[in-house]
């Protein structure tokens, strides 16, 4: 057989910058020397950029994200082997498009719980970028959602949760030992108008405080 | 903060296998001795388990389909790494579900390659299921799907692949140096009539001769 390259070169923009990714690769196997090896960081970090490439549809902040979420899926991982110190409680929320309502129950436990729990959010089918009617609502009440992306649902995300909350992803949640589960009912912000997703929002809002008290921690 | 597991011993049929996935890496890392830590191999068989999960309507099938799609994954690493033999040329088939062209492309080229061609197929957003328009035009001449179902594009098997195939999955597959890439142009079998979906089988079919004829294998 013959194997030629000359549908690649005729389309450098999509080539896969694996040297980059190998050369980030060592950066993060420092970061998490004693913790894992070079060879898990390096899955890792190719693993992600493929999960988040799958359904990226512009690449262009692909490499600064793979680095987020491989980097968050490392640390979550370390939590939950504790070899990482846990420090605040653990909160994964998720829904089916990682793109509206688990986008704003993250960003907004957050805020306000003045950064005293740290959250991680994730969908079971990811969307290709966020609600812009989510991102706008929350832009109303002054949070910034520019450097947030939808994510696929991990192991590790899930195994270093001490609390996790689905919304809307039926039961395409694996359940692991140990969790505290909860479910909010939530409408789906797709498609809906703007003062729809404003009164998600403010539903969100409701929820994390009450989550926010249950974990002994007072909103701002 | 308090953790408890109600939720969970409330559902248990959504429990987590976890004993039974790390005995599966157990048997995996067993196989891949030399060739893959158990760190690695562990990694794969709760990383597989949860992607699938995350698009998986029916729960019955989901600890064989992880064998399968986590011992495929490693194999495609390991021949990618150069420590499995490859035999056979490795083709892989890429659409958005995997659901329908990838899959019929992929029992295609096996049944008229006589497995003289190695095949992987993917998505870059797996579907729930296959499609029944897809297994019934299939049957009728007389390749089985039965096994077949749809899993997420990952990089070990871009990797390990000596071509790729994409159809329909726009720019979200990554390009790899040193891979021969083609593009099939294919209409969507989704929601078409079975009469559609029979005509697409057959433009499938001729696509897979020319490749198997490009690869120096005699179609049967």
């Amino acid at each position: 057989m013959t194997i030629d390259a000359t549908g690649r070169r005729s389309q450098p923009e999509l080539a896969y910058p694996e040297a980059y990714l190998r050369r980030l690769a060592d950066d993060l196997a420092a970061k998490f020397d004693g913790v894992f090896n070079r060879e898990t960081v390096e899955r890792y970090v190719l693993e992600s950029y493929t999960a988040l490439l799958r359904t990226a549809k512009v690449k262009a902040h692909l490499t600064t994200r793979t680095i987020h979420f491989a980097t968050e899926r490392l640390t979550a991982l370390a939590q939950a082997k504790g070899a990482l110190p846990v420090i605040w409680p653990e909160v994964l929320f998720v829904c089916e498009q990682n793109a509206g309502r688990s986008q704003m129950a993250a960003v907004l436990t957050e805020h306000l719980s003045s950064g005293r729990v740290h959250v991680r959010s994730a969908g079971s089918m990811p969307a290709h970028d966020l609600n812009p009617a989510v991102v706008e609502v929350m832009t109303e009440v002054g949070l910034d959602m520019s450097r947030e992306f939808p994510k696929p649902l991990t192991d590790d995300v899930v195994q270093a949760a001490d609390v996790v909350v689905t919304m809307g992803c039926g039961d395409a949640c694996p359940i692991y030992p140990g969790k505290r589960y909860q479910n909010w009912e939530l409408a789906d912000p797709q498609d809906q108008p703007i003062e729809a997703v404003r009164a998600i929002r403010n539903e969100v809002e409701q929820h994390v405080r009450e989550l926010l008290t249950s974990l002994e921690v007072t909103p701002a």
